[in-house]
């Protein structure tokens, strides 16, 4: 199979922009002036010293970050998060949770390592199929933060309004959504998002942080992951993942020649549409998120019976629509539609849904 | 400047065998049957659990680990073993910390967030000019183990016996010479590694382990901390570093056609040899490091003076040796000679070093 025929639909790590490939390829080989790879560009150079503010310039202009927020850079994914936001905020040891899916789960039970976390809202009652209502949402005064995971990778699920915490500091993981679609940043208290999906490869985590909520009180915190070190290090503070944070400027850029992040929240719209409007109709495939919920990057969706679920899985790989296959939590089928994906990929799945349902449905 | 004359001497992130580049440069694009790219393949694949697997195989040939012995990898370089050592070994609340550099220091000031460390040894008065004899050890028989950095990449100094720790188990920061010569494995409890300098590139540590020492009394620490939790998942307890996992990957194969861990050894001596032969003889050059207990890897030394050593750098890098200042800590100059540097590399050095010696011995 010739590889423009394939699209990735993986949920992370994902499809990278072919442009942003052959660039890194370039780069592989000799580095700009620094005249050595970019495989072995060191963290005290004048060259990663541009990477790294310029990938920082373009995440404050691609996103309208204010002055009054910094950027961060970790490593340990967006699980390491899970215990560094209780760390360094849980100040007065209370904090609310809302859980909407299962890396906000995991983010609650690491959470009660460190204090006293209250679930100020749940849908798990209902298999997680919508996000909770304002009404649903009960905010204790009294907590440091209120956590939330805006995009549910795994239930294909979405917030679409932030919701009113009465001033209590929002902390979003935004790892499978940040960049696909504009956010007020100025909403938020903390926004992170592991790189493996929209923004790199795996490996590292962006923080978003506002900068009153950087303190240094807790020194017993391991040293790496206090976010006070690491801003006053400019995410330097050991030796960074250098790759990793110079394939997210390379995204970035992409993502800037792409028209800026409005034009690829309408892409993302206009592909997640093209699937839900198809499901909708049809009496074949079933989605069980909400409708007023649904992510615009992960769709997830059944066939009539787990047989031809397998089917699917299998046929579309012979295809060239390569892993479709829904997380173990909740099966089925799940496409992720990031901004690396053209439109051209989500037609081509459409056409084979169309073709399977046709295929398939009278034997059911 | 043609790349093929420029040298590498940085002490990490570090130069890659050129063979290892264009195999990287080849697989940005495709990688083998998976029809993806290496930056985007998922942690869920068959090719990336060959990957994992053959990293582990060859490291356990490459370096003779008994099966007594678990291979784990982690994020957050060796600065978060710093943290992860302590919290996970340290049951008895004291540990025994042996002093010979920057590295050992920043280990020891962490651990001190997690119990009573004592110092057993230390030569920070003779400004770390040499390794303590077993004679300058004060090990305790309540310490849960004693740690050692065994090669000091700022110093340019080097463990070159196993001390006597009367069987309390030794954990090694080994993250600037892990492969570049012959270890026996089952002295010591812990070994660990940053690749950034002999593995690949920065964002991944390599924890050699031995089995009986992965316990789980203590479950406060992160859960992407524990010991326990990485091993029973295989280092997968989230996405990995899939790409800087690669990367080791293609350097353990390099290391393996060039014949195995005593070639590399010898080739390090003998590259080393050639140096420190000619600082000793020089009167223009001094290395400060006791001849016993030199790195073969980071050599140190100084011309008369400041100014000089200012020149040496500059007129290095016009001469296509790249990277040879000293850390700031010690100022100086320092040349890393890791596996990836070739011998013509040191020869052109050291060259060089002879020219500069000749052009400048009759101004000082």
């Amino acid at each position: 199979m010739k590889k423009d025929m394939i699209y990735n639909f993986a949920a992370g790590p994902a499809m990278l922009p072919k442009e942003v490939l052959i660039q890194i390829q370039q780069d592989i080989q000799q580095y700009k002036i620094s005249q050595t790879s970019i495989l072995e560009l060191g963290h005290r150079t004048i060259e990663f010293e541009n990477i790294l503010s310029n990938v920082k310039s373009q995440l404050k202009t691609l996103l309208s970050i204010p002055d009054t927020y910094e950027i961060l850079f970790t490593q340990g994914g967006a699980s390491l998060q899970f215990a560094m936001i209780p760390m360094n905020l849980m100040h007065n040891k209370q904090a609310d949770y809302i859980l909407t899916g299962l890396f906000s789960e995991l983010a609650y039970e690491e959470a009660k390592l460190y204090g006293t976390i209250r679930v100020a809202g749940s849908t798990k009652d209902m298999q997680y199929c919508q996000i909770p209502t304002q009404q649903m949402l009960d905010i204790s005064k009294d907590s440091s933060y209120v956590y939330m995971c805006w995009n549910n990778t795994v239930y294909g699920s979405m917030w679409h309004t932030v919701p009113d915490t009465k001033g209590i500091p929002i902390v979003a993981d935004m790892t499978s959504c940040l960049l696909t679609q504009q956010i007020d940043v100025e909403k938020f208290g903390v926004i992170f998002a592991g790189t493996q999906k929209n923004l790199g490869i795996a490996g590292l985590c962006v923080v978003i942080i506002r900068k009153d909520l950087i303190t240094s009180t807790r020194t017993s915190i391991p040293t790496l992951m206090r976010y006070d070190v690491l801003s006053k290090a400019n995410s330097m503070y050991q030796t960074p993942p250098i790759f990793a944070i110079y394939v997210v400027d390379k995204v970035l850029e992409w993502m800037k020649q792409q028209g800026g992040i409005q034009v690829l929240e309408n892409q993302n719209k206009e592909k997640s549409s093209l699937l839900y409007n198809y499901l909708d109709q049809s009496e074949f495939y079933e989605t069980k998120i909400n409708p007023t919920d649904r992510s615009i990057v992960n769709v997830t969706f059944y066939t009539p019976n787990e047989q031809l679920d397998a089917k699917f899985i299998q046929e579309a790989k012979q295809n060239g629509l390569f892993n479709v296959q829904g997380h173990k939590h909740v099966k089925g089928i799940r496409v992720s539609l990031y901004n690396a994906m053209p439109i051209e990929g989500v037609k081509a799945l459409l056409s084979f849904m169309i073709a399977f349902e046709s295929r398939y449905k009278s034997f059911v």
